[in-house]
């Protein structure tokens, strides 16, 4: 059925490139792969390489995004331009067959295709090109009026469903109908007098659904299947899809036009998906599936079971023989795993598609080691082949397989902290505590607050009914490497009760019911000193990789850490320091809560600084333990940065629950509670303006620092302390408490008759700060980034309240992303690099990080690597991530 | 006792200069009059100007302030060089007398004097030299012995008060009890002897307070006298004067030491002070007050009453005609009127000072008309002589003097609105509306809140408890031109009750009991047409005045408004259009809040569309009047900004309250209020985002503002509406807003028929606009910067609650200035700056205004000039102030 290509065609089109014609093969070889890519689309770019490389490749045509693009735009269908209409005629003059020729018509595929991936969610006709008369032409043709009338049918059926949006079950129904009235029970015992029946009703069908009938003309039907793709690229799922893999909403599609090749003639015909490696395990074995007389689609349907590719060859030898030929051909011109469809028409193959294989974490660690091994790829390219998001799926807990597929879905919420867990319920965090003892507990909470720290520290999981991906219980939560689903609305009609088994799947934030088995991370076991090295294949091929990362990027990694146990956590996963100690949640801890409390109701300055030394010996003992930890490496420790209510109660009832638990006066704590307040407390008074208007609380931290950074020096571990201020506008609050910094230093070097270097900087987290940084950096040693709060001052958006409008924000492409998600690098990554350069500028030895959530996203990432700086802190747990993020950064810019 | 400066010192002194020196002189004189002053203090420049032009001044020499901020930056006597000794040896020659010559003593002042006059807040000290040998010297020299020991008794007082701190009193209680033990009933009374023995026991107080024996040491005299004139800079008094007025803290004080005149030698002695015209009134006759046979500080002190200077004229005939000559001399020479001290030693005039007279705002506009009518000066150096508070002042109610004094002053708060006030109390907004149909009316309130919007309206003037300078009570009593004291903390203990008569002092922030006779402003009630102007020379003066200010400005004025009689205001005082129309201000009338109410508490799209449209012609209704009050000129309408929780009820029962009067549903009422609370609302859902959100609203405003506009137009007075959107950070959120506007503007005209030009443009309020501001001006016609919200965003400081920590920062230096008050040019102005350089680069004719309180503030003024903006807006009352300080900022660049 299919010729040579006649090299007819010179001129390379504009708008449409046709395969096979050497000027456009050679025009496409030009572009880079991502410039083909996003011209064509990643099915036309992939037919155009195997066509380059002399692979069989049907002839067919593709029409740009650009034509996609500019049709949205105008909406105007100006795809059918001569260009196009030329590249149809050489079409037939390839295949030697005319579109609607009633004696042998030639019959085309048409396939939506974007820059990127988005399996499924855009649409595709086969068999175009039949009508009433072309199908009759089909069985003269072919000698198979079963064939013939199948292939109408399903077009019939896939026409209806993705131009004119008829539900693709009503035509199921027809068949089933037809088969029944037919006693046939498969489709295979259906005669082709029965599916001629199935054409007419479907016909019928379509008429009454679309309201006219359906088109008998080929060009009109090309035109209109052509329009669905393109339309196809905005419908909801697709866009749904893009927002939640960061894909730009305005690539639009491409649309290839190909002739039909079947796998679908009879037993020496075929059709199969191969991938070049195993894309679970990632084992080096050419690994598909393949049905025998069938069409794409019916492997994609499931209703029938497809067999592993390794039993062609005892069916069609030659044929898989060919196919493994090129399986190797492609993987090492892609350099990559591939994933392939081909289809063998009497005995002969034709490739219709190649692209990247997606794998499994698990097996894609394993082929970008293997590769680097077997010489295909460099360390570098190494590190490219896995996401962040999956090296650190690899540290999470993992539901096993089949337990996770038998187990109820409850609900669903918020992906917030990735990870299997499972739990008994506790609905406070006493109880968790309490509870944990005994086994493992989810903590379920309306939304948690910081009273909750210890709760969730003990708890495994943490489930929430209202709260973003920002929210309290999702940052601390990950931070804490928990396993969290948050917003979940559903939740108060569960009718759960404490004491009930629970799962959580944090990685696609489902709530399941009853114990769910998991199993730990094998990488995080050995990182943790859990499992010896030696026995974990998974972990060394990590070191490797983890190794060749290293090796690639300039960005150092530092974690967020507020306990001991948080910093061995982070030393364990690789990061070089702390960034971002806060102190305040050392507050929160029964021992210290009260005498918080105390501080906060001082009746005078005198009582104020008696409570303020009550904590010091704490606050000491929490740094020494930290810096032990840390033995030498940098640890940036934040003085006091929330308000103060935050530490107070929230109600009458719990002044005077507080009151009576921590021996205080509930009258002075409530009427203290209420004098707080504020309207908004963002931007209230916190951070160094509290440092400033009650000198004694950082005076009394930088001598817990300081004091414990000479102790931990004088049992020999060492300490390099680095005093943050936080919220600072002006130069001259971070000159005041630097000086009491300063004055706090030289007091505790007397006492401890030994000196140890540190630093004092600050936090750009207001935007005055980053826009007066060449008056700040005279005085401060470093600056580090709070894109959390930068962001909230910024755009105007408290993290608390924008849950009420970003969601029709990103469905009506006002943002593109939320920006405590991902750093909005337009405005305040303008107040960065501003910061950056200016902060320089003033003193060139200015060290520059951040710490806020954005320091553990890989896009982020990619814009602080860029922006020039020295380093980012996330939480312990996302420390490989960001090490992996920070390598592509380097490689990519 | 004064001879003629000898030639003999030819080099210029870096620290030191002396009077008479030409080449000190002449190296003055090469300053610029600011410089002098930055130099060697008004004082000092003043001593050193008229030495030049040949006036009678007694010698001696100048510290210049670079000599004080090394002092307080080093804390080392630095002063005392060799410098400093040349120059008291020159001094001695100058005089002929040396410093502890026993025989024939030279006595000096020490002064402070500093760029900026402080009247009052720093020291002095006379008659330094004296000690027990050269009183006996001075006695010797004058022959007369009560001079020489009153002069010493008055010398320990002084130099105890100044450089020890010790209390004047306690030197007042040894005179008056040696007074006593003579016998004596007045000063006058005492014997030589009587004043010998209040030296000794004055110098015994000195002892035991200060600690050691008064020092006799001429020398260490003086370098005490000048350390404590350095140290009179940095006093609590004078920090806080010069916080008050604006000075820089850092400017220090200079300090001149002078040989001694004497006023006090007897019947042909006396010393005054002059000025060259009347200081209260401005009428041009030579004004002042003597006293015969006086020092300087008796006529300060208050103890003798001084006569008029017309009467020195038959006392001492030739004494007077040389100061009028001088006055008229000086006058000439400065341009400007001039204060002035002299003393008359023994018939022989000296002059001690000259600086440019203080003088009322009636005076002031008066000297500046007249000076240019006589030819002194130009009229853009007249439009100089007004500061735009004195102008401002001319516009309020004023008590009669006399009544004012007498009135008891109740308590004090912060004079937010400036004026004069009585009327009966009222504790409620509604009761101020219903008894403000019988008589004049005082709001008292804890704090107010847009509630009490009618309230306000109603009032003669405004009370509150809390809140400071930019308080929702100050900020729109402002607006509203309201005489209002704010903050008055002791309002609760002064057991006020409804109906009893109170008045206000809205200039001082006093508030005072009963009923004080007050006067309208002249001028103002001619600009509002109710006092014909021929009858008002006050009037005529003003509008020559404002004239050659509105000839010289650059910057066109406008008024916020939202009201039509806002607008006709805003135009009797000369706005050229509205800056801000804020449509929500609408929502409050109690015709329009139920349908707001039910708009936010709809349950479907359906229902708030309906409440939206019950809107609709009252909106309709209010923008008309406003587009006839304004004849055409510009009026910028701002669409929905506050978040809606707004516009509910506060508490429970306020929402049932609400509920029954309204007649809606109490419990949907109040759980939407529930939901709608924020935690941070100004970061909240607001602004444009309700606009995006409820696309409905924004629609009705469009329809309402520009059917109005048509309407307006198709009566003749035509209409110029520019839209404003609020709060845009996105470029995206702009364009949204701009579509729903310009789609309701085509149904609206092809309706009437008729098109009208209008114009879209955005606040510039979140700081991510003032950054993208090259991305939004593309769409936007024009930009306002709302210079409250960016001030709040880009410091991250709440207006509501920044009270906790402002007056510390104040008070700590950490802050020179109220950033609510005025613009912080170095951060806020540095978005501003940006975006007008960003906006204009992308839209060369963009319209570029502020609508924030900073629009009224002279010194934000001067920025928004400097930066370029083509108008300012501010309230209604402001508009004449506003309109001169754009005046004085365009002479001034």
């Amino acid at each position: 059925m299919i010729s040579a290509w006649p090299r007819m065609f010179a001129r390379a089109p504009r708008t449409v490139y046709s395969l096979g014609v050497p000027a456009d093969v050679r025009a496409v070889s030009r572009l880079s792969r991502d410039e083909a890519r996003a011209l064509l689309g990643g099915k036309g770019a992939g037919l155009f390489e195997m066509s380059r490389i002399g692979l069989p490749v049907p002839p067919g045509f593709t029409v740009t995004t650009d034509v996609c693009r500019s049709y949205h735009a105008r909406k105007a269908e100006s795809f059918l331009t001569p260009e196009f209409h030329a590249a149809v005629a050489r079409l037939e003059a390839a295949v030697g067959r005319r579109l609607g020729d009633p004696r042998g018509p030639l019959l085309v595929s048409v396939r939506s295709g974007s820059k990127f991936s988005m399996p499924g969610m855009m649409d595709t006709i086969l068999n175009l090109g039949l009508n009433d008369r072309t199908a009759l032409g089909l069985q003269f043709q072919t000698g198979n009026p079963r064939f013939a009338w199948d292939c109408y049918r399903r077009f019939i059926a896939m026409f209806g469903a993705v131009v004119n949006g008829i539900d693709k079950a009503e035509f199921e129904a027809v068949l089933t109908k037809v088969k029944s009235d037919c006693g046939a029970r498969t489709d295979a015992q259906l005669s082709a007098e029965g599916l001629r029946r199935a054409v007419v009703l479907s016909q019928d069908l379509y008429k009454e659904r679309a309201g006219f009938p359906f088109p008998q003309k080929p060009v009109e039907q090309l035109r209109l299947a052509v329009t669905a793709v393109f339309d196809s690229w905005n419908n909801p799922r697709a866009c749904a899809y893009r927002r939640l893999h960061r894909i730009p909403q305005d690539l639009g599609t491409a649309c290839t036009v190909q002739a039909m090749v079947f796998g679908n003639m009879g037993a020496d015909s075929a059709t199969g998906v191969g991938f070049t490696r195993d894309p679970g395990t990632g084992e080096p074995a050419f690994y598909g599936e393949f049905l025998v007389n069938a069409q794409g689609e019916d492997v994609v349907a499931g209703a029938r079971t497809p067999r592993p590719l390794s039993e062609l060859e005892s069916h069609m030898p030659s044929a898989y023989r060919r196919l493994l030929e090129i399986s190797g051909k492609l993987e090492r011109h892609y350099a990559d795993v591939q994933d392939m469809e081909f289809t063998i028409e009497k005995g002969r193959l034709f490739m219709l598609q190649t692209r990247t294989g997606k794998r499994s974490a698990m097996a894609a660690i394993r082929i970008a080691v293997d590769m680097v091994a077997e010489g295909l790829i460099t360390p570098e390219q190494a590190v490219m082949r896995l996401s962040p998001e999956q090296l650190d799926e690899l540290l999470r807990p993992v539901f096993d397989e089949g337990a996770s597929a038998r187990a109820k879905v409850l609900a669903r919420g918020l992906p917030a902290g990735p990870g299997a867990a499972s739990g008994k319920v506790c609905f406070t965090s006493e109880r968790a505590v309490a509870e944990a003892v005994h086994g493992p507990v989810i903590l379920v909470r309306p939304e948690t607050n910081p009273d909750d720290i210890q709760g969730m520290a003990a708890a495994q999981g943490i489930l929430t009914a209202t709260g973003g991906m920002t929210s309290h219980a999702a940052v601390v939560g990950r931070g804490m490497g928990k396993v969290c689903v948050v917003g979940c609305g559903e939740l108060e009609s569960l009718g759960l009760k404490e004491g009930d088994w629970l799962s959580l799947d944090g990685f696609k934030g489902r709530v399941l019911e009853g114990r769910v088995e998991a199993q730990p991370s094998e990488i995080l076991e050995v990182l943790l000193g859990k499992r010896p090295a030696e026995k974990s294949e998974l972990y060394r091929r990590y070191e490797r990789f983890m190794a060749w990362a290293d090796a690639a990027r300039r960005l150092q990694v530092r974690a967020n850490a507020d306990t001991p146990a948080d910093a061995e956590a982070a030393r364990a996963l690789g990061a070089c320091g702390i960034g971002l100690c806060r102190t305040e949640h050392m507050f929160f801890g029964p021992d210290r809560l009260p005498k918080v409390l105390a501080m906060i109701i001082a009746e005078s300055e005198a009582e104020r600084l008696e409570a303020v030394e009550a904590l010091y010996p704490l606050q000491k003992a929490d740094f020494l333990a930290i810096f032990n930890t840390m033995r030498g490496l940098p640890v940036t420790v934040r003085t006091i940065d929330p308000p103060l209510h935050e530490f107070l109660p929230r109600t009458r009832e719990e002044a005077e629950r507080a009151a009576a638990l921590h021996g205080l006066d509930a009258g002075r704590l409530w009427s203290k509670t209420l004098e707080l307040k504020e309207a908004n407390p963002m931007l209230g008074h916190r951070g160094c303006r509290l440092g400033i208007t009650f000198p004694g609380i950082t005076r009394m931290q930088a001598r817990a620092i300081l004091s414990a950074a000479c102790e931990a020096a004088a049992e020999g571990g060492g300490a390099a302390p680095e005093i943050m201020i936080p919220l600072v506008g002006h130069a001259s609050e971070f000159r005041h408490q630097k000086r009491l910094v300063a004055e706090a230093a030289e007091a505790v070097f007397r006492e401890h008759g030994r000196r140890v270097d540190y630093q004092v900087g600050t936090m750009i987290e207001v935007p005055r700060a980053a826009l007066t940084a060449g008056e700040i950096a005279p005085e401060a040693e470093f600056f580090s980034f709070g894109t959390n709060d930068l962001t909230q001052m910024t755009l105007g958006y408290s993290r608390d309240d924008y849950g009420r409008y970003i969601g029709r924000y990103l469905e009506m492409k006002i943002l593109d992303a939320d920006p405590f998600r991902s750093l909005d690098a337009t405005g305040v990554g303008r107040l960065v690099r501003l910061a950056v350069a200016e902060g320089r500028r003033a003193r060139p030895d200015l060290k520059l990080g951040v710490c806020g959530e954005h320091g553990g996203d890989p896009a982020s990432i990619r814009f602080f690597h860029d922006a020039g700086l020295g380093y980012v802190s996330c939480s312990p747990y996302r420390v490989p991530a960001a090490r992996l993020a920070a390598a592509q950064a380097a490689i990519l810019s």
